[in-house]
């Protein structure tokens, strides 16, 4: 180490970087195939292999990397191999990647305007990008969080403060004064919807799931009633969620619909677009996002299918003013008396969070890098791809499609003959194991109407035909080797 | 671009990445002094030399590069430069960006301990290595989350969940059986704690500052009166934040006599150890976390005065489960039903965010780097250089100093004489003003008893002796140019 510096010097920075980049640069030109995608380590395994204290003294960066390949890497399951297709497949692409070096960096906390004027303005331009690339309204303010979870934590608090019962102020305990309140979404909105109304102390109770139609798309009729039972009841109905692109099946809500009842009813529209909002960059699935300039508050996840390294959510709202309201809290240490601007940005009054990195230099990069035709190009083969994966499906008798794919994920199941209910679940998730065992792909489950459905999602740069050619063979073989077993002759 | 992979292919990455790291590599050694600390741009600067639009297709990544160097770089506030001392000063080292770059390229998502066992296990390993390094007990389980803020904010929502008032089921709304729920902490407390109580459904009027004694230490027997006062009015106090390390003046409350008052009182305890917890790692200042050990929930950040780039902060607590009981949620489509194991820990579990980011691998790569003594030698340096410049105030006559100064940042004022009141804060604040417009050093201010505090913190690693001299050079010719425009001479 420099005595002068105190981190490594240049000579050893530039020596140790230039080793990682090396290596990063081939893990994502295909080196990465050369892992199992889901890791095969048992529980404890790496745990295990680490010591039980902290090193006293420094040691050779050599042995440090050595470790990260004996001992860390093995456990990785691998998100940026082109055979994730489990959950929402993501990748973090090489422009996506420099960025968050350069993040590091800096090391930038973009609190105040002032502790990074270029961090609060290129996150407030690049979000504008966004919103005109997605066609959202001019009046949509758009910043930065960690994840979809806090944005729609964060969605659902200003709902509550819009709703102007001075909860920011009283609380809702020891309140004879305050009705039980209600937030509605499907019950097939993302698990964070619950989560965030954990948290703001709205309650399990609080959150009402609405039923589905056949398309698991929010039946807005239930909405309707429910809403008015509760008003019945003497509850307050504050918010409505609308999932745009759910997280088992990809199915958008009717969001029009949802807004006009939020309209009439007065309730706060968060609509949670986290995966497929980005589909919305192609003019032919801007359908996707119909409604959703009526959104009060709205998501959507440039880590999720826009090459940007986790962790970087796009909140936006049209109520810039009662997120202010529901957060800002200014102590003295934090203000800028003199030397600032009026016309400054302080981010840190959007949010739960004071420190906020600067996330926008990665997405900025990955947008400039790309193009957004070159991420529109991306997404339609994505979703080609998608498209190619459920007409095998649609073709194979072994299995049956479970849901519409309307982007880039397919639900499917395995439907051998004389199998229902908790056996043919089963049968899937064994099948799901086998073909995960494989190391080649990695796919996930749902529970859908029917039972356990599998899951292909189709997310990765490095994914190509000939991955899902051989998730299909992968499937296959294994329903195949499946069935041969529980046929008499096999057993 | 590269067909075949849609990232860029390897040789423009490692082309990208090379050219990235011998940037941070001198910059990281000495280049960032060439640049002002505290960014001279004006509001909007930034923005304005930025397009409205996305670009439709991809550009050069030199371009992308040079307009880094020329528009964003010109508007970042150098919070990796040798002459930051506002707020708590930080340092991404060496390690920690390296940790951070690979993370990126990994890309995981350490939701599940399946989705990448080695994200979980690292994390919790790594954070035992840290509890026995700062001798806490061995049944604080620990792991990271992005920032204090959500540390605390989960801290206190198990304290809720531990009140046994059903409110994760039941909410808080539409209560009568609920009274008035309260949560104490000094008026010295970092102001995420009465964020964290906004958000919690606590308002306002559930965060209730209790006064200081002469030294910024929480006053225990008002803390008691409080309480009492509250079970009078037929509240239910639930939960005491004590702090080690305030933010204006590090100063570190009684946390055993607190500890002793909740234990008497049922009341569960966090402690905010944010900044000065590091400091604990070193012997002789161990003490700052004498009463931790009792403590319910305790939080810390590596990201403030350890070295690692933010964001990572560390959570502990003796009541795992109920952190799980607080926060777990698991719908189907993140169940492991076959191949997880019953021994793995989820980490979603523990919180609200669904998105882990792999934060363990750059602490790990910091430990390992520096080692407990080489972190050590830092924090010891960084305190000496604090009592320099203390010892310079308390010199110096046309300074005070208004605080104790336990660790790395000193208050202090400038005391001209005749000036008191509104005049004195305005002299105090022109003065940082001044300072910090020489581009050589950035400080922060607070308000005290006595009115507006000046604050120097030491805590980025590039600091050396010859920076807080210069500092100390600027202030005085600094208050030497005011107080003359203000003489009747200079008038």
């Amino acid at each position: 180490m420099s005595a002068n510096s105190g981190h490594w010097d240049a000579e050893l920075f530039r020596r140790e970087g230039h080793r990682m980049v090396d290596w990063i640069a081939g893990y994502l030109d295909g080196g990465n195939r050369q892992y199992p995608v889901l890791s095969r380590l048992a529980a404890g395994d790496v745990g295990r292999r680490l010591p039980k204290t902290a090193p006293a003294t420094a040691e050779d960066p050599a042995v440090v990397w050595q470790d990260f390949l004996d001992v860390v890497l093995p456990g990785v399951t691998h998100w940026n191999h082109p055979g994730f297709m489990a959950y929402f497949s993501i990748t973090g692409s090489g422009p996506g990647i420099l960025g968050e070096l350069l993040s590091a960096a800096l090391n930038v906390n973009g609190m105040l305007w002032r502790t990074s004027p270029a961090a609060t303005e290129l996150e407030l331009e690049v979000l504008q990008w966004l919103r005109r690339a997605l066609e959202l309204p001019d009046d949509f303010f758009g910043f930065l969080t960690d994840t979809a979870s806090v944005s729609s934590m964060l969605g659902l608090a200003t709902a509550r403060e819009a709703a102007d019962l001075d909860i920011r102020q009283r609380g809702m305990s020891g309140r004879s004064d305050l009705p039980a309140l209600r937030v509605y979404a499907s019950d097939q909105a993302h698990s964070s919807i619950a989560k965030g109304c954990i948290a703001l102390g709205l309650g399990l109770d609080g959150y009402r799931p609405v039923p589905h139609n056949a398309d698991y798309r929010m039946d807005t009729r239930a909405l309707t009633s429910a809403i008015a039972a509760d008003r019945r009841a003497g509850r307050i109905p504050i918010a409505v969620v609308a999932t745009v692109g759910t997280t088992s099946t990809t199915s958008v809500d009717p969001v029009r619909e949802i807004a006009r009842i939020c309209a009439d009813e007065g309730l706060w529209l968060h609509v949670d677009a986290a995966y497929a909002g980005t589909a919305a960059l192609c003019p032919e699935h801007r359908w996707a996002l119909d409604g959703c300039e009526l959104a009060d508050s709205f998501v959507f996840n440039p880590h999720k299918w826009m090459f940007t390294p986790i962790d970087c959510s796009a909140l936006y709202t049209r109520h810039r003013e009662l997120f202010r309201r529901a957060f800002s809290l200014v102590p003295e240490y934090l203000t800028t008396p003199l030397g600032g601007s009026e016309h400054a940005v302080d981010l840190m009054d959007y949010g739960v969070q004071l420190g906020r990195r600067f996330r926008a230099l990665k997405l900025w990069w990955v947008l400039r890098s790309f193009g957004l035709d070159g991420i529109r190009e991306r997404l339609r083969e994505h979703i080609r791809l998608a498209q190619c994966f459920a007409a095998f499906i649609d073709r194979a008798p072994a299995f049956e499609r479970v849901a519409p794919a309307p982007f880039s994920v397919v639900c499917f199941r395995a439907r051998p003959e004389g199998l229902a209910g908790a056996e043919l679940d089963s049968f899937n998730l064994h099948l799901l194991e086998r073909v995960n065992a494989s190391g080649e792909v990695f796919l996930s489950h749902t529970r859908l109407d029917g039972g356990i459905a599998l899951r292909v999602a189709i997310g990765n740069l490095g994914t190509t035909e000939a991955d899902v050619r051989r998730c299909q063979e992968l499937l296959l073989a294994a329903v195949c080797e499946q069935e041969t077993r529980r046929s008499p002759a096999g057993r």
